[in-house]
């Protein structure tokens, strides 16, 4: 038995496929090493000795997965929210990420994020930073802290922005392979590393053919992962058709550099029009989809046709887009992607169910938790990250079963209800 | 100069149009007799000497307006939540507002709903209650204490629901005059209560045309306003369509009975699915539409045409629609219906702006006020219904002007930001 042993006793509820949700009430869930260990009525003999941390009466639920965020914009999160996304890139998001050149600034304003983080649902996370190296490796040493696992990037981008706020071709390269170098040293490049950097290219029209054919070559040769931006704009769709001409398409124009999946794990944040064959393109190459409904839309982007992306079979998971979503909170991801499923079916293709809310909190964990590997769920071998919420935070006079509980949490709850939080087995709340 | 009279000072932001949102750093609302007087830079020389409570740095706001909710709901707000509209109705409501019949019942699961309305950003409501006359007026009773200001309303339903929860026609208008009775006695037919009683046909399915015609002679008679729902979902509409074939549409359903507008002060719940001429006799005789975006997601209802309404000059105001909304928050209902409008001017129709920020905060506060009369400004003569806000909670490196941190408060605040909280002039928080 492994050092980090114990269990943790409360109503459990966990996803195993998009339609199955497994419950039991007043159960134990073990955590052996840092993996889950499994979920029993009473413990097992080899366990009967391990300490047991008492959460009677709360949900233990896995931890949230929050598959696209921008940590520099959480500064103005729920501002500026009349303007559509290439305006509100233009005259809020560059100016105040270019002010992340201050690393002071930087810090000052992370540690709020990651305060908050730490906090909320999310164990696990993919963040953009800014392109500075030195602000993302802070931003990194403060997630590594403050014990949360996620994949961070140093954003590249030299062209379409303002002076202040883009890099050389060959600037941006080399800068990334400082940062790179600076992982490695702190630790951020070994195998048991819960922080871990990913290449970042913004999105299409923020980076030349030259900057995109370079980040292919890093992500290949130090096997890093991936996260970008893919058709979140009927314009932005528009602009990049112009912008790479010779791309068979917006996803081409990732994959003809070797940033679209296959051997290079990545995710693409919104894909809200995509065509078939694209689609097609994704889910041979494993291509995670990171669903966004809340910034879709703030941003005025629209919806994204979920149900069509999971029949076809692509990998998909939920995600907060901070700042383009207001909300740190991912179980409110999970209503906002039923309630604007709803709206699809209602208002665009009647044949596409609604997610319903199994699936929906299924995206939110076990989904998008496949992209950290065995995460999301509390079988065996899967990371031990859990949730302990206390639902009675919401007031009522009625006794629901731990499928109405875990409803009612998505729709009403926030961090305040979270009592412990475990990260990998680390205790973190 | 009145008893009650003192000022709050603090930041000030409220609506005196759609598009007008006036501020004032650091200036004093003055409650004058429980109207507001003004709002000043400086105290003027016959306020010297009032009582100044300070809320510096605080966001002064008036009071929030939640147009349309069911309080009994709330026991179960955020479950079943996969159901339709019709569907939900069966399964879930009819069920639970059945057993309201028990008055014990009824006072607990309503203390839960008054103490979290309290402690929200609402200070006046239009709600509905249960058929029971006795659990409704206590549920007035208990707003009545904890200051709140509202239309509470005995719902009335002879048709098309579950044995247990159906009235004969005649026993739900003697019900009526039961509980008016009771409403005369215990003071909130009174010129200056603040809670008062509200005609509530539920809708048109579940009122025969006999009962209808009670209704609005009991609203002319007593001089009551009206509360019901209108056009919500494509099934429904056709089922009414069915129903009342008679009428020449969902509106004419309760227009041919005298409820609806004109003499009978009338708020309609939803006007999803309405038709130019309906649209039309609800501008004529000035009745509100209560736009509940989030519930209409929730309920796979779609999207109002708020736009179309507001151009029309309809009266309109935001809702909660509690339990078919999960959230009492109405924060959130202002930028549920931003949100939503997003998706009508990007799905239905692009030549309908989305609502702006200014817009939708007016719709909450003063637009939806004016059912209460002059209510959800700081203007002269308005009753003094005022929020104290701290936004720091949400936490940033940024300085924010009044407008932003406004429209921050309303993308991340919650009930936990409010310090202080006037109905007519009394504090209650």
């Amino acid at each position: 038995m492994n050092e980090n042993t114990f269990a943790v006793l409360g109503d459990v509820c966990y996803s195993i496929s998009p339609d199955e949700l497994i419950t039991a009430q007043n159960a134990y869930v073990v955590c052996d090493g840092g993996k889950c260990a499994g979920v029993f009525e009473k413990l097992p003999e080899r366990y009967s000795d391990i300490p047991v941390i008492d959460m009677s009466g709360k949900l233990l639920t896995p931890g949230f997965v929050d598959l696209h965020l921008h940590a520099p914009q959480y500064s103005y999160r729920g501002t500026g929210m009349d303007l559509e996304l290439l305006e509100w890139l233009e005259s809020i998001t560059f100016p105040e990420e270019a002010g992340y050149a201050d690393t002071e600034y930087a810090i000052r304003a992370y540690r709020i994020f990651t305060d908050d983080l730490k906090r909320s649902p999310t164990t696990r996370a993919c963040v953009f930073a800014t392109i500075h190296a030195d602000a993302t490796l802070e931003l990194m040493r403060m997630l590594d802290e403050c014990g949360m696992a996620a994949y961070v990037g140093k954003v590249n981008m030299d062209r379409n922005s303002p002076d202040n706020y883009r890099e050389t071709t060959r600037g941006s390269l080399e800068e990334t392979e400082k940062w790179l170098k600076s992982c490695e040293q702190a630790g951020f490049l070994a195998e048991d590393s819960r922080v871990r950097p990913i290449i970042t290219p913004r999105f299409v029209p923020s980076c030349t053919d030259e900057l995109m054919c370079g980040l292919g070559k890093l992500a290949a040769s130090h096997g890093l992962a991936v996260q970008s931006h893919l058709s979140e704009n009927i314009s932005e769709v528009e602009w990049v058709s112009e912008l790479a001409p010779d791309a068979a398409g917006y996803a081409d124009a990732y994959d003809r550099f070797g940033l679209f999946g296959g051997d290079v794990k990545t995710v693409m944040a919104h894909c809200i029009y995509l065509r078939d064959d694209e689609m097609e393109l994704m889910r041979q190459r494993g291509v995670f989809a990171a669903h966004s409904p809340q910034s879709n839309m703030n941003l005025r982007s629209g919806i994204a046709p979920m149900r069509k992306l999971l029949e076809r079979g692509i990998k998909c998971g939920l995600a907060s887009d901070l700042a383009g979503g207001s909300s740190i909170n991912m179980f409110k991801a999970v209503t906002d992607a039923i309630q604007v499923s709803k709206l699809y079916w209602r208002l665009i293709d009647d044949t596409k169910a609604p997610l319903s809310f199994r699936e929906s909190f299924y995206l939110a964990t076990k989904g998008g938790g496949e992209f950290f590997t065995k995460t999301g769920s509390f079988e065996e071998g899967y990371e031990f990250d859990l949730l302990a919420i206390d639902d009675s935070m919401a007031a009522t006079p009625l006794k629901f079963g731990i499928v109405e509980r875990l409803e009612r949490t998505m729709y009403l709850g926030h961090a305040g209800f979270i009592k412990a939080k475990f990260v990998a087995g680390r205790r973190i709340i």
